[in-house]
């Protein structure tokens, strides 16, 4: 999958995966309107309106973009009919041939872990039959728990030709509360990026990257250099960018000298970019907001070109 | 709800959660055949297997104990219909009258970790109206992304008066690779320990602990003895007794000296209890499996309190 990957990002030409993070709020008022009429306000109501308007924005990018970033959170919160547009979204974006990176943030030991890897990436058994669930291309997990918690996912992505990206170096501004703590005069995401490489030693792809990756927040440049050197051949989920504050000239070390190594995200930035002063004075409403979305596409993805030409 | 659930601990004299993980091959065959007649080998009938060797086991145990731990990754893995088993199971317990802590170990950042907490402990705001999702009583949280993960949660349990368990130091082998790291002398789980205290002070219930908790394995006794000195308000979820090692006796130290302070989990020693040769001599057949999850639990409340006793 991570071969995928790549090659939709040279089709592309754009190291960029648009997350998927529909707050409520993000929707427009009259995608809300109609599925409330149809469903009322209620959770079944919120799931159509959220379906709705990633169905927007997917059909507007997805000739851009390589992958999407569905972050499970904001279908969850919804209950089983939030999880339903989960699905439904997952599902569409494979149709229109995207990756498909679960941001899930799962992790948990064992028989557990297992479960989890099995829900989100493989198949599970039932009886004499076997069924995927979420089917995701990509998931995200969390190391805490250490290599009993990553070992099953790897077995799964290896038998299915998934892939993880492990949280090393969040983009949070508390994120160096643990993740910074000193060991011997390293910081904590230098053993954790030292773990990374040592997961996925065992699931090099043709690309000569890895099934595992890592997750390291745009807003964390110097940590991202340092990060890059430990784990060459780990691709960099990077999110942070836009909306969190990070700009393209902070990306450039992420990326290794073959232009690869690293795929950026944005989720505000893009799917709710209709709000944005700078493309409602370009003749942006609510009702082409997938329009702006499309715009949002283009301007990070020259953005981040202009900066890995100027590295 | 931490006051509910000591209140609910001193009634049943049993300070044990029952770890709700159905794997399917802990499903007696008699409940899976009738299952899988109605629905097929599919996600609907092993939901509704799981759903149903719940169900047998919660009426066997539930005057018992004061909690279950329904995991979610093991309903997770069969997808929508598997978390709706999840959301029955929780319910039904609910109805029973048992508090609820659901094993999702969830965690992320602001506006997403918020949309957990809201799904998993909270209500979500739709137009004019709020609905609970899964509606459980306490959830686990990963703290790898400090306080912008936590906080989130917090403002949850506050509102909602739910409470949270933060992994600290789990139960697995390999826990230590990142979580025993060394700062300055002391491990990691100290400084997150130390977090937990800081996160939860301000929401001390009427019962002097706080609905902010920690996960700290029974298997790491020495380490329980250091964090319920650094915690001394924190209940202390404590899995990985009986079919992961732990022992009565390794357990004391968890406990305050009020003979409060932890709730121990087991799942499998309980759930599949009809597997065990123990139990096969007392006249246990797989027909009878919730009776050998009552026998099971009346064991182990024994061998806590007696521990307890001796300490």
């Amino acid at each position: 999958m991570i071969d995928r990957l790549i090659e939709k990002i040279r089709k592309t030409n754009a190291p960029i995966v648009v997350g998927l993070d529909p707050m409520l709020s993000y929707v427009p008022e009259q995608i809300q309107r109609v599925a409330f009429e149809q469903f009322g306000e209620t959770p079944e109501g919120a799931a159509e309106a959220i379906w709705q308007y990633n169905k927007g924005i997917v059909d507007a990018v997805c000739d851009l973009i390589p992958a999407v970033k569905p972050q499970i959170a904001m279908y969850e919160q919804f209950g089983i009919k939030g999880l339903k547009a989960f699905q439904k979204t997952v599902d569409y974006c494979h149709e229109k041939g995207l990756v498909v990176i679960g941001d899930v943030k799962r992790g948990d030991i064992g028989s557990t872990s297992a479960a989890y890897a099995t829900g989100h990436l493989g198949k599970v058994q039932i009886g004499s039959k076997s069924y995927a669930a979420f089917d995701e291309d990509f998931a995200t997990v969390n190391p805490y728990l250490g290599t009993d918690g990553i070992k099953p996912f790897v077995d799964v992505c290896r038998e299915e030709k998934k892939g993880i990206f492990i949280l090393v170096k969040t983009s949070n501004p508390s994120s160096g509360e643990f993740q910074d703590r000193l060991i011997d005069g390293r910081a904590l995401y230098e053993y954790v990026g030292e773990k990374v490489t040592e997961w996925g030693a065992h699931c090099i792809g043709a690309s000569g990257y890895s099934a595992v990756g890592a997750v390291v927040g745009a807003t964390y440049p110097e940590q991202g250099k340092i990060l890059r050197k430990l784990m060459p051949k780990s691709f960099i989920l990077v999110p942070g960018y836009g909306a969190q504050g990070g700009q393209g000239k902070d990306l450039v070390h992420f990326f290794n000298e073959d232009g690869l190594g690293a795929i950026v995200n944005s989720s505000r930035g893009i799917i709710a970019a209709y709000k944005q002063d700078k493309y409602k004075e370009q003749g942006i409403t609510p009702e082409n907001y997938a329009d702006a979305s499309r715009m949002a596409v283009e301007d990070m993805i020259a953005d981040i070109a202009g900066a890995l030409q100027n590295r």
